[in-house]
């Protein structure tokens, strides 16, 4: 596994964080800003067509006709104007329009009288597989839905085609059944991505059965991190979700508020698939190491078996390898026989027998303690 | 330990996962759905009849008689008229439909007026021995019972058993009642599985005392996994019985509630003694985890005390096996007498009971410091 | 320590488990059940006597005497008849006859009108020094309290001693008092069980900073699961106490209730001294883990500064062991003087100098380490 | 650090636990009981008394004086008299008197109408700089203030010497004031307790970074320990406290629950400590683990480099040991050049060089790896 | 790495620890509190001034003028007398006064009536790089904000550019919402620091992935104690920020409230980067662990891969160096032939092809188990 793999998880979305001390409620348009793309989405139950704006100038006027429901579709954010346009047209909240141009907020649901604010957070993987982690914000008004976001890739095709294809509740059912469908198809991307990662840790499972080497650990961490980082946006949309259920806003149906339920229920069983895999990878973090420890003791077998083997016997090797003489050699006296063994008749083969019966002493000692299993 | 038994964790469902962006209330007919199997169950305190249905299409009228109660009992969904008759004769939800043929839902109660929707999730050893997850839906009028699941096994037969025999309050007490009974056998089932995990847990253990191999770690990880895997299925489970204890539906008799809080109890039985199961496979990891470290311990010691007691005596045979002449060979005068322990007499002798003490003085060194026990 | 010791949490109690799919509210009858022993205590402020009955059958004309207080006290549960005459004479539900027959039940408080149901679990070391874990349920009537129990074995001898002494307020306080009582000192029993434990816990303790070895994990991990075991029984008591102080069942006086706010404090300062004594084991099991460690690398210490500082001399007398010639054999040529030093005077002494100052270099090197301490 | 110091946390209070099956309400003398010494402090604004009294025989009559606020300080439990003239002369129920002299009572508040009663746990270092753990009990009636403990040593003479004194609200406020101070001071007395340990720790880590051994993993573990046992004491604290503050008992001004909450203030600061104090001990008992795991690696490379560099070269040493000769020494015939390269001219020096230049490669290698630094 | 980075957690903030048995409300004038700096900002819509005042005296004067807001800003605590008008003048309790300078509170919101308290924490990194944790305490009226803070350096630039500035909201959103400027600022430079140590994070995990040493794991400790320090700061900020926001103090416009929502969010936003920040530098322990272990088997493998070839290689050689005479050198009689290898033709050569082919099967058996990878 190659070093590219290993640092895929530092490539952080960078924050664009709050410069401490500037005034709230501040407009934040980054000096990478994409210039803005703006979709109008005018529909009802037999109707349906989409045109690109350049600018939200007439959108006031547009969505005054509520025989039609409307989606504003808006990514790219290099405009300030727009965001002016959205404060004077719309009357939104200057410290909305900062959380909606900061693009680091956690999901969350908040009511300001005339219109509904909220952000989910998409996360999806982009053509060169890294994950994205996008802000998509919403403003909701009786028949119009503003999405907002600042990168141009999404995941929300299938809504347009629905939309397109007019089938099911999607034309009729308003505003804030659009909405709807936009979030739950952001819940839904969730479950393909963690699908993704399960596999990823069965196949790390695989290797760790079979072949445990670091990488086993590094890729585990990352997919762990991961499911942290996941973690901090599931929580909070879980709690969006609910807040959405519990609002009394007009401009949520209680028809969909059926259906938000349902995102709810999809949002709490992706917690439960979360932390599954963070248990499992948590698990095979654990295996892993003990995985380490085992192979340590086997290594460390085979290294006292050898050396408790051969040590003592390459020591006896030294004891007749000495050369201790009898004669003196500057006198010419003879000595008493130092070292017998050595003129003994076969003292070779006794010392190979006796070398022998320490080797196989050993070894049964070693197989009786279960060192060779 | 084979593979085979190593991997058995790797058997999971296969949860047909939501596409994302598709129409919520669908309808999902997975391409290997069963042909179902509908039985009606038709009976009263002196009656009961059992008959195998092709379709659902005459139930709306068959139980139109209030003089009895009824269960439906379906198994397989291949067949998309079937879920449709379900919307149009019972006025079942499109959500609660997609709930049922999604069958990755957690256990939840949900009240539709005309009926309620439960979910259980029934756990049961196949005829493989493999652990089966399967979704039990629930659909509760005030004389009937639909029972839905994907397959064809269940661990059901008892309550079908003490239907026909009539023993009991099972024929009297109502829809509701066959609703709990069908749940607490459900249940019920946990504490044999429960069981089987236990014995399996003392079997590790003793393996962990007598000869602890790495198996004892990956059995213990499958059985720490399947804990948690049924401890997801659990605490929903104890909310649903909960919220059942405390909903006002009126299809929902008095009675039957004290049964259910009866079941409730069990279901907190069985929490218990699956975090008691866990905190034993965590301690047996812990206990192998230290046995390794113990282990280590033992080998190192081994090598080191052969290694301390030879290393030195080999290098003092290695002294006296060096080849210091007393004669320069080319000039063949004499130099003074290098190594002259070699030509002393009994040189050998002395150091033999030199490398002798050398060796006693290691021993008792090692045995005060309790390394031979 | 002897393998008896480390297997003792083996002794499960075998619990009677549920059959799944039984009818509910079945009374369950042991195939080793006991036969039942019955006493009655009757008592007043000035009355106390004690009889053994054979069965309960004229138990309700007894207690109507509404002067007296009457204790029933029942151990053995080996006849279907005596639940029933329960059932009959005092209109016990089937669902607590069942919880009193199915002796795995937790500590709980239910009230049903004519009577309040309670179960306490009581742990007790019984003749053999194990510990049992025995459910005593109560059924408490306005002067009437029934206890019943499986086995014969229990701790509750000190209230019979103070019913028949008169002392104190349990005579004069009715049967609710008397229900307190009993699980009063049931609970005060935990302590004598964690002082035990604590005991044994200091013992190890002082054998691990004395001579840690694998017996402690093992002592520990016992104790520790036994303590596992005794919060399993604690929390749903404390639960169970609280249930009673803030029900509203007639059949509780005030006065007791202020008792049992009394027993309720020692449960807390149970469940204090469990998480305690939990902390301790699991920081003696960490400690024990480091230790290992520790002596982990004093072994290798050991064995590196010997290898280290005789590996090389011996390589060093390797050397001058080699019998590179100066003459070849086979022409009989005077070669150049290979090994010069082995024929320079006072070869071997400089040697035995190097090799010293080689030992000493390295000693020094290990010192400065720190490795000798 | 010698064995004294590791042994320090077994200096457990003995607890003088409940006797199981005892009568509730019974008041309990320990035979090692201190006689009592009674103090009775009567001040207003501008009168300041102290007097030593022999029994509490008069007391009721003395505090009946409604100008004056009494404080009657009584230490050491030796005298069941006492204990019954308050329960006959100010009403104490007997439940009260029992957990008074059942001396391990968690801190606590409650409420009997005519008094009420509190108790702290006072800790403090004595004498020989054990840590004491002191139950201090109040008994708060409208002008007058008893506080019992056990034994004669406290912390409380500053507020003496503030009474004494007379500056400041003490001497006006009333006992509920009087009461507050002696609690805050226990409190406040946590501070330096923590200060302590905290100094410690810092000590602990200093050797951590510079001579990391055995003792810093016993110390740490002692303040772990202890940590954990004010732990038990500082969180029930805080439950008082908050009981006081929230209680509508009369006794306690509205003014004295200001200054609670200056105390309750002060008790969440403790907890903060101790958290932050336990975090560090776990974090210094990890980094300690994970030293001694860096130091076996560096012990080990240490090894393996000389053993890896030296053990090769010895074999080479030992082949050109060996003595294979070139005549068959029995038949005197010339066999062929065994081991020609001993008689080669320069064997010896190209032999040396060879083994300079494994040397040299192994040397580059390990430098390579990193292993030099 | 330097002791010096090591150690820079040691800087702890010494804390004016309470007294134990002190007054309370005793103001606490440390013996190097600095020489008190008094600024007074006047302004409003269209009017903006700064003096230094010399003390408090006339303050209650000034801010009579209800046409302006006034923002003093106090700095240095040495002036008793400062205190004393505070209380004198603004009727400041003496609890806050207390509470204002022992400056270890957490933050914290308390209503007074005529005026709101609150602190904060201010955390920065001064000139020489380390870490400041300041207390800056809130007096609120309704016209006039004081702050209060023991040291000179802060980091509230900003907030007096944008009041010099007049743009925006501040300066006719009246004294809560300057408060609000402050605390928002002081919370936003959390985002900061937190940002710093993200930052080193990252460093020390390429160095944990190129070339992992003990400071990879001191340094990620200093890191995990600092997020553990700021954690301590963060959640009762949280709190705090909520109590205003549940308040119903008059002092507290609605607009402001909306504003502190928006703090509100900043707050959790930052808790979750330090949760996260905390999971990261624990997961980087745990690498470094797992990389710690991974590198003992790595130099084990060296060495058992070289001892297990050459020990063997080695006795074999020694075998051969053995001097097994076939003579005896006393009477010099021929003994059977010892050793007969010795002198046969190609002993030698047989002998090193032997010791190859030992040595090749351990390389490829060594290969098998993958040890060379």
């Amino acid at each position: 596994m190659g070093k590219q793999t290993k640092r895929k998880h530092h490539k952080h979305k960078k924050y664009s964080l709050p410069v401490a001390g500037s005034s709230p409620g501040q407009i934040y348009i980054d000096e990478n800003a994409l210039k803005p793309v703006i979709k109008l989405y005018k529909y009802s139950a037999d109707h349906y067509e989409v045109k690109e704006l350049s600018s939200l100038n007439n959108v006031a006027q547009i969505v005054s006709d509520k025989n039609f429901t409307f989606w504003i579709e808006i990514k790219g954010y290099d405009s300030l104007a727009m965001f002016e346009t959205l404060s004077a047209d719309f009357n939104v909240n200057k410290l909305v329009l900062e959380d909606i141009t900061r693009t680091y907020q956690r999901p969350k649901f908040e009511e300001y009288g005339s219109y509904d604010f909220a952000i989910s957070r998409m996360l999806h993987f982009d053509e060169s597989k890294d994950l994205d982690n996008v802000q998509v914000s919403f403003l909701l008004t009786d028949n119009t839905l503003f999405t907002l976001q600042e990168s141009y890739e999404d995941c929300l095709e299938p809504i347009r085609a629905r939309l397109k294809g007019g089938k099911g509740n999607i034309r009729i059912a308003g505003s804030s059944y659009l909405m709807y469908a936009l979030m739950d198809i952001i819940v839904d991307t969730y479950f393909v991505i963690l699908g993704a990662w399960g596999e990823d840790l069965d196949t790390i499972e695989d290797r760790l059965f079979d072949k445990p080497d670091k990488s086993v650990m590094f890729d585990t961490q990352i997919i762990k991190r991961n499911l942290i980082g996941i973690r901090r946006v599931v929580w909070p949309e879980r709690d969006k979700l609910n807040d959405i259920l519990r609002s009394d806003s007009p401009l949520i149906t209680e028809q969909t508020k059926l259906y938000i339920k349902d995102a709810y229920d999809h949002c709490i069983q992706i917690i439960d698939v979360v932390e599954s895999l963070k248990e499992i990878s948590i698990s095979n973090l654990d295996m892993y190491l003990s995985m380490i420890s085992n192979r340590m003791n086997e290594i460390m077998k085979v290294l006292t078996i050898i050396s408790s083997i051969f040590i003592p016997l390459t020591f006896i090797a030294g004891i007749y390898g000495m050369n201790f003489a009898i004669q003196d050699p500057v006198t010419g006296k003879l000595l008493p026989k130092n070292m017998p063994e050595l003129y003994a008749a076969h003292g070779y083969l006794y010392t190979m027998i006796g070398m022998g019966i320490i080797a196989i002493a050993q070894i049964i000692y070693f197989w009786r303690k279960g060192w060779f299993k």
